[in-house]
């Protein structure tokens, strides 16, 4: 039997989405109060333990890029599940040089209970993933940023449940038909429903943009884009819209004003990525014109909320903006620890991510499944 | 509410500072046996656990600077409490290069339950400081390193109970009055009281010396400083002593012979901090004559002891006094573990530093508290 | 009292070397059922605990050399030991640069209850040794590679028992005369008995194939090495196999195919190794010929084994044998982490690796003992 890994949100199903997000709603409840006091046995006493599935396990972070949030969301997950996070960096393995990635992903899969990669090119996950006897998840690639998106959407759950009521489904949402395999029989437990939204992406067209364009409009919110003409998205990520059969459901535009019209929510990312530094210049005149200001804005839902996945430079978010009422920034950022922590009680724990029985395939049904 | 932090031993009332040092003996006292017997169920029924108060929770340990006793320490601090501490060092992080301070602090805050940090300038752990929403502790700054003060003082305790009882004082001395919060009654309890002694500190004024400055003559302990007239502490050394009603008690000389006159303990640090090798000739020129030796402190009191931060270079001491009898270093390096994992305890895991009701503050009293 | 290390298999009797193999196979039985279940009181109320040998301690991991296997297999064995590895890399830490080697040695050895070493020259791990309060153990020195023969022997035996019956002892081996001090009786417990196998060894003679030299023979193994004329053992080799009186065990050749003749194992290891670099061009064509392929093997035991300490280059040895069903570097790299995980416990959790009264010696013993 092989394993199932996750590299893009596109891997699961809206009701395996829903699914992770309402788990890792269950584990931030389960954690805060252990968290917030003195853990002494009396006050402890009826607290209950958040899932403990990584005992005796660790997972291997192999990350040939720098990173705070997602490694510091992997290490204390982990633990908090049990278990042990292995950070190996660039200056620790230099993943296909001294070594094949192959041969790598052999040897580590065999000692380690999962694979948590952040790697330069897509190709090198799908070369981890082809020889990983363990599952792997994707920190981040060159093509896709999942677990950033699922840290988006809990906030927005959240906010609908307290703040932000207009967020929320005057009704609840009728329940997605069962997934086979799936223990929980209501994907949305404890998740306040969300009615349809409006999210702008105006900026870089990048991995956590490919991770949103995959996963906002099945869950029924409207994605819209501006770029400049010449940074569009790939065709590997076309290719995946396609398939879902949501290619059409983008807007796309050239021009940041007519993307944030009627927004609930405005989101960018930084112009200049790790390794992009030579193309500085030429991305800041590429880009002029789409920072994001109030005045930008203007014409966006009077309450737009404002998101980034960090680090941020004043490049692409003035300061009013980024630190002012409508950014939910931070939070967001706190929720890459549960939202890491739920992934990683499902892959790499329970074995439960997509179901009991179809977590390990046979190899020969291998390529449908992955 | 807004937490309290601790930048330097200043922070702390002499009775505070006597409490940690207690707090240390104790989870040496009960950690030992665990790491000196096979943790079997047998021979561990009767142990009782060290506090567990970091269960669940994760330290970040933002070092910008090299470090082993302090990392080690703090490492397997964290983990003997039943945490975790997440090491990001100068590769991992670059504290204010690719993401703002203010940001790295309220992002790792947000997943982490205490920030332990080591910076160059002192500025840099107060921006920290100013924007984490956890307790951060100063594991060394330009300005001062209040962990390796508390170690020192915690070997002259033990000292004073055993091999050296010419250093206790010859009646218990006087219980401090009780501080508002703290729940212990008596500070001193289980530490054997110290009579006043003499501590000459000579070589380059740095921030083990300014701990030491605002520490030892607040608990009863006098102060000899020698040192070039070019290297004095800087002004903001010399405001916290001000503020204390110290400033007077330092006795500052550019004679090595006459700071040791009588000195019960004799003190250096490095001549060549880290960052400095620039000024290495010049350093190396100023602080002639400045090596402790057996010569150098003929007048001291007969049984002066010899104590050193480490790392240790033959110019500030030579290998007779560093590796005789009179030295106390590597008890005062064992002891770095024991004070942190008070300071951990304490600071991070019991909310319990400054007493239960004035560790985390209301932000109109921020400014006052901290 | 001081305390005893390991640097190579040439410190263990061949009793000793069973009874960690033995113990490293009961450690992988009793873990592995945690590791393929999810781990839920009711799944694993059973199930036994692998010994917890490390609870509230920690295993310094000095590296001063990039290294996966070794690493991966330390953290997680330290782990589920129920203690934590604390890895110091070159970045970390300049053994014997900023600071001696004895300091650091004694610094470390103060906070840590255990020190696993991989250093360049291996006069830096006997200075380690001989200044640490806690064991060392050898991760890979310019001499010695003890923990990789370990698992290169625990795979022999597990084939001997399962895929490889031909490799089996036809009778029980006759158990060796009982150690004094071991508290097992019969130090085969649970492996099965190995045949008297033939070893070949083609390539440059390394650290791997040292230990191999000191240990095969001893254990009723024939070793066969074959490497260009300028390439041989150094003295200290020599003379520990002289101490030991199987010097003229070994048949060592400049030829590979008389070298691989009969033999049921053949075995390799890159030709260049880390720091080696430089002497590229010089060595590629020293080892000509020397690559291992079916041809070369062509006059091997029908059903030859190949083994390599990875990572492995296409120099020494083509994909057909490296990847085909002769190669057991997989299953050998895997037992990296049982093989270090006996010698955890033993060593730094139980001080049990040379019987519970001779593990740590009084000084005066000391230079015999180590």
């Amino acid at each position: 039997m092989i394993p199932r890994h996750l590299l893009t949100l596109a891997d699961l199903s809206p009701a395996q989405i829903n699914r992770v997000l309402s788990h890792a709603l269950t584990l931030k409840n389960q954690s805060q109060p252990w968290l917030q006091h003195v853990a002494s046995a009396k006050s402890t006493k009826k607290l209950r333990l958040p899932s403990q599935s990584l005992f005796l396990k660790t997972v291997a972070l192999l990350f040939s890029k720098r990173s705070t949030r997602t490694r510091v969301a992997a290490e204390t997950s982990a633990s908090m599940l049990g278990g042990q996070a292995l950070f190996l960096g660039v200056d620790d393995i230099q993943l296909g040089v001294n070594e094949s990635m192959r041969d790598s992903a052999r040897v580590i899969g065999g000692m380690c209970q999962g694979i948590f990669a952040r790697v330069g090119d897509h190709s090198d996950i799908e070369e981890l993933a082809a020889h990983s006897p363990v599952p792997v998840l994707n920190a981040l690639s060159s093509l896709w940023h999942p677990t950033q998106v699922l840290a988006d959407l809990l906030t927005l759950h959240e906010l609908a449940a307290g703040a932000r009521p207009d967020w929320r489904a005057p009704t609840p949402a009728a329940p997605s038909p069962p997934t086979p395999g799936l223990r929980t029989r209501n994907p949305f437990a404890g998740l306040a429903p969300l009615r349809p939204l409006t999210i702008a992406y105006v900026g870089d067209p990048a991995n956590v943009l490919h991770d949103m364009l995959v996963a906002y409009p099945r869950l029924g919110h409207t994605m819209r884009v501006a770029s400049p003409p010449a940074y569009r998205a790939p065709a590997a990520v076309w290719d995946r819209l396609a398939e879902l059969g949501i290619a059409d459901a983008i807007h796309w535009t050239a021009d940041p004003a007519e993307a944030v019209q009627g927004a609930d929510i405005v989101v960018t990312d930084t112009w200049i990525s790790m390794g992009q530094e030579a193309e500085k210049a030429e991305r800041l005149r590429a880009f002029e014109g789409y920072q994001i200001t109030e005045a930008l804005c203007a014409n966006a839902a009077p309450n737009w909320a404002f998101m980034h996945c960090l680090p941020r430079k004043p490049n692409e978010v003035d300061d009013e903006v980024f630190y002012g009422p409508r950014s939910i920034v931070f939070p967001v950022s706190d929720n890459r620890k549960w939202t890491i922590m739920a992934l990683f009680d499902l892959l790499f724990g329970r074995w439960d991510l997509y179901g009991e029985n179809s977590n390990w395939v046979a190899p020969q049904s291998a390529d449908k499944a992955n």
